[in-house]
């Protein structure tokens, strides 16, 4: 377990379908997934989530530039999170796009870079599969695409 | 079953992994969603929902009044819900996130006050978990949290 | 299997809740879940997606004329996709909603008509049902109803 999820006490069950984890403020979302991965050997899995978030990063993949173009956002509600579990080189990888929202309720969303727990929580379901999947860099476009 | 269901006759199955429902227009969603933990004694769930809205209502969170701003929308559609049932004091308690949309596709989104069943139908896939689990509000920050 | 899918490498695994689907450029999403309808016998399931998308067509039903307003977006993220496949008149019918995201990370969303993965691929998981559902034109509305 990270230092991390030891001071933010990564808390999670296990279900007839894989795992249910509540994280609290302040918590590295990716990081704490990623986490429980490794701790509970998880092949490969889907996820759904939705909570607070203190900050939010979203990259916007140039495929000239081969990089995401990030930006920012703090105190928003995640409105949804859709995301796999997968491994590559011996370590979790994880894929999570999302959905957010401020005070003016307006959506934001892409593909997720970062994600902080903000004041309240950040409830994930996780459906676990038993296939062991890698996740490779296609060469062509530099991006990383999940094998089957 | 309340006055509600009855009329807007709730239906669901039974799936291998929870609960499979649709409600129709007239419907109070997260009503019925609490007739179904109630009717089917859902220990705890994770949920997935779309269709469409007469009316949403979403609140956010000022933590400062310790009460939700809300701001209401009317006949979206429901492009993503997520959300869990727990328990509360002996009842139900849905904690729902979600993103509509109007006719000009713009996304709104965050946390879920109410939403009532446009014309058409709202469909919501159910994942059962059988731990009972209880939603306690967390006296420093007023605010209810998941208990694992 | 249609030619789309032999072209495009349609690629699938079983997983213990249903099926696990990659997309890679130039797929038609929708056609694509529909294949897998037909070639994997799935009775009824649910289903949650993202990915990348070249483009996207919503379509808002306008019930006074009772068709859809269809709106295009090119080269967004698919932040989310929720939905479910059924049966009518012995083919697959999959009902599916999303929200998508620019450059600009802008939401926008509602009934997905149609979507084509882009550069990178398209991540969709299946929980299927075992009981064989049908949706049905409900003639006072004329929109497509999903039968329990």
């Amino acid at each position: 377990m990270s230092n991390d999820a030891a001071r933010h006490g990564l808390k999670a069950i296990r279900t007839p379908t894989g795992h249910l984890m509540v994280l609290r403020e302040g918590a590295d979302v990716l990081a704490e997934i990623a986490t429980l991965a490794e701790r509970e050997a998880i092949p490969s899995a889907s996820f759904v989530g939705m909570g607070f978030l203190s900050e939010v990063t979203f990259g916007f993949y140039d495929f000239g530039k081969k990089a995401f173009d990030p930006k920012s956002f703090r105190n928003v509600e995640l409105a949804s999170m859709t995301g796999t579990i997968a491994w590559q080189n011996g370590k979790p990888s994880i894929h999570a796009h999302g959905v957010v929202a401020g005070a003016d309720f307006i959506g934001v969303g892409g593909h997720l870079l970062g994600l902080t727990v903000g004041t309240g929580s950040l409830e994930i379901t996780i459906i676990r599969h038993e296939t062991r999947l890698e996740r490779i860099v296609d060469p062509g476009i530099k991006a990383n695409i999940l094998q089957l």
